[in-house]
């Protein structure tokens, strides 16, 4: 439906001022890009303030038919925010308000260029935090995960993004601007709109605003790692926790690569074994000792071959800087790309999962590193290669494909939290089905006719 | 869109067996209503026992375009389930097989007429529960809760239903089946058909099947009752609880008129003060008993001049039993009818809120009994009154809209729970905004383009 016109630059300068208008192919090279190796020049960049500028562009765009390609930070990891088609790329840093927070509401509104880090900072001065917390929280925008339903490693308690958002304000397609729920903790009146735009990763409409429900800090954590010979028995021990009714709040996997690759880049003294696995736990001290004392004796049933306790917030950090940069610590093996998978499956299944991942990555003759939010059966192979080796990049998709097949052979999913983008969009059809695929299709067209947002995306 | 042809019984029988097609009208008045005042009778009652089934009858609706009406126990309270035009309704609980429960992957499996009381049970025998109660549980099917995305008194920390579904089995309206999401504990791929089901009150598809998500049973809980004097103490306590940074698992609020009706039915010798609070902790026990001395104390600084413990199982009974039937016992104030408003508004505006309603109901000379998952933010004004008894009608319509106004007015929505079903379906574009109803009726048309689905509720 796209065409590919050129964006009518003169209009986009008097919608959202000169200086916010990039046109210089060096600017333009910073948006041809996410963290995956899916790359692609836009026409123009605009950098909108107010949701009047982004629903001004969305409607001249729409218009004349140009692709519409909203952009937060560009952490995404599967290319969703990659100007396939080229034209308008829309920045929304910018509009990086926090505009309340209410403790005595549990919730905050904020625009959707605010940086999720620094939410947290703001949150943390009232004694709040808002649960959905990514790897890249330091750089992510509050829109980016919203678009891609994003989740982290408190996902295991509280799920991902959507279980978050109480309301939204979303330009549409053809310009018009929504607001969905309401900024009550609960609403369920008519369809959930909130949650059909969580997740559609821009092609059904640009989130400008939203409200976020928040919790109260925890009062005591506790973390402690687990260091275990051998893999499998770490991934069993998920299920083994479950059923000791122990609740974590965070559990988190680090294979041996990707502990030799973290201590290389941070020198984080990792212990270098079969796998370890990270683990909070939350709720007064008292509770937590209690919980601690029932954890350690089900790590050291399941073969953990030492448990150590992180007792200051410098030995807390480092651990959590160690998983948090797992991904990243991939890029410096020496190969200039990593594809990370998502794969989520029952927690009882993850054992067969990972030795069946290790498995084919061997048979593609492939480097990979798997940490995962393990305590939701969320695994994160990273491979890592060098797209430019077409042979190279060739096996990487086929072991790709491989992965994804296990992940629904194990009544899973191949994302459970980063998304599809480019970079998974042929799979998604097998994974849901024809059918599903096609309502999606018919949805899509519901919300934009034209086919303008971000299309190509899930491919749609 | 849909016709008032008869339906083909000879076929339904065919598919369903003789005995499980209902056309005796006693039988059928059995279907022609639920717990709101709504009326009408279907032309036949058709009682599946498996997908297949269900897929077979609605395929052969949707030929001959006849209007298909799913229903479970009929507990809910705004006529979704009322067949409005006639047709036939579709009984599913008979389909009430608990498939599987397994603790090491925190999940279950469910038909779709299952009870929520009797799901309960089963899941309390292996050390597990499912966060959705509403106080309907003992009869409501997991379908309905599904169709309505019931909530319920834990809905303070744990959301609504939609908050723990993974996957569902949906017939569509032109019969064919699908799976939605997947057996992981979360799953990103593509548009959340999932969510969109949950709640669309049976406009888009019946739901068969669902995968539930399931956690271990808190290791203690403690339930605590505070009585007030004044109901604007009550209600401004639940923002100070939230600010003491006590996370409660229960709050609920019974006003003096509900006390007066609970005790009256079911004599539990509640205080009769202007308001009670019922507050349940959980967590460790060394936990729960240093969050019990804190909200305590926010309590008493609130104004409750008394704070009772429930120390054994009995009265914690007692104290549940008293909230979870306040909605019933006003029906046996001497009138046929009540009217549940389920407005949520933020927490910080539940006083003004809570005033206004009875100022409100005053002004319409009508009565009412306030009770509410104050906890976050709902309340429900159970207006009793005749509906034989025209300007008693009518009033009580005028008082709903009022009321509705007020919801929106305080930033909240009409339906934190329950739905809009006919009776809540004349405000809701008005809540949501034509452009959003809108986007509505488009996606309804994706999935049903004949219009034979549960046609009316919603105003779709």
């Amino acid at each position: 439906m796209v065409t590919l016109m050129k964006p009518p630059v003169e209009e986009l300068k008097s919608i959202v001022g000169e200086g916010n208008v990039l046109m210089d192919p060096v600017d333009l090279y910073c948006y041809s890009y996410d963290s995956s190796w899916v790359k692609s020049m836009p026409d123009v960049v605009v950098r909108p303030r107010k949701v009047e500028e982004v629903s001004e562009v969305v409607k001249l765009a729409n218009k004349h038919r140009i692709p519409v390609h909203p952009r937060g930070a560009g952490t995404g990891v599967n290319g969703g925010v990659v100007p396939r088609n080229g034209g308008i790329v829309i920045e929304l840093t910018r509009m990086n308000k926090i505009l309340s927070i209410s403790p005595a509401d549990l919730e905050c509104e904020v625009e959707a260029g605010v940086v999720l880090g620094e939410l947290e900072d703001e949150l943390t001065k009232h004694g709040l935090f808002y649960p959905p917390d990514p790897a890249s929280s330091s750089a992510c925008t509050i829109g980016g995960t919203i678009a891609t339903n994003a989740g982290g490693m408190r996902g295991i308690r509280y799920g991902v993004t959507s279980n978050w958002v109480l309301s939204l304000e979303v330009v549409l397609p053809t310009g018009e601007v929504v607001r969905t729920g309401s900024r009550a903790l609960k609403c369920v009146a008519g369809y959930d709109l909130t949650k059909l735009f969580i997740g559609s990763e821009g092609t059904l409409g640009i989130v400008t605003k939203a409200t976020l429900k928040v919790l109260p800090l925890p009062e005591f954590t506790a973390r402690v790692m687990a260091v275990f010979d051998r893999v499998d028995e770490a991934v069993a021990l998920v299920s083994k926790i479950y059923e000791a009714r122990v609740t974590p709040l965070i559990m988190e996997f680090i294979d041996r690569n990707s502990q030799k690759a973290i201590n290389k880049w941070l020198n984080l003294g990792l212990p270098e074994s079969g796998a370890i696995l990270i683990v909070d736990l939350d709720g007064s001290e008292e509770g937590v000792k209690k919980q601690l004392s029932k954890l350690e004796k089900v790590m050291r049933e399941a073969g953990a071959r030492e448990i150590k306790h992180a007792t200051t917030s410098e030995e807390k950090d480092r651990l959590y800087q160690a998983r948090s940069n797992a991904y990243p610590s991939m890029f410096k093996l020496g190969k200039p790309n990593v594809l990370v998978e998502d794969i989520t499956v029952p927690v009882s299944r993850l054992p067969e999962a990972v030795k069946k991942i290790y498995s084919i990555v061997e048979k593609y003759n492939l480097f990979v590193g798997i940490i995962g939010h393990i305590g939701d059966g969320n695994l994160h192979p990273n491979i890592v290669f060098d797209e430019r080796n077409r042979d190279e990049f060739r096996r990487v998709m086929d072991c790709h494909r491989e992965i994804s097949k296990l992940a629904l052979e194990l009544q899973g999913t191949i994302t459970g939290e980063h998304g599809i983008g480019f970079v998974k969009a042929d799979f998604l059809p097998r994974e849901i089905g024809k059918v599903n695929f096609n309502l999606m299709k018919q949805i899509k067209r519901v919300f934009d006719p034209n086919g303008i947002m971000n299309p190509g995306v899930m491919g749609l």
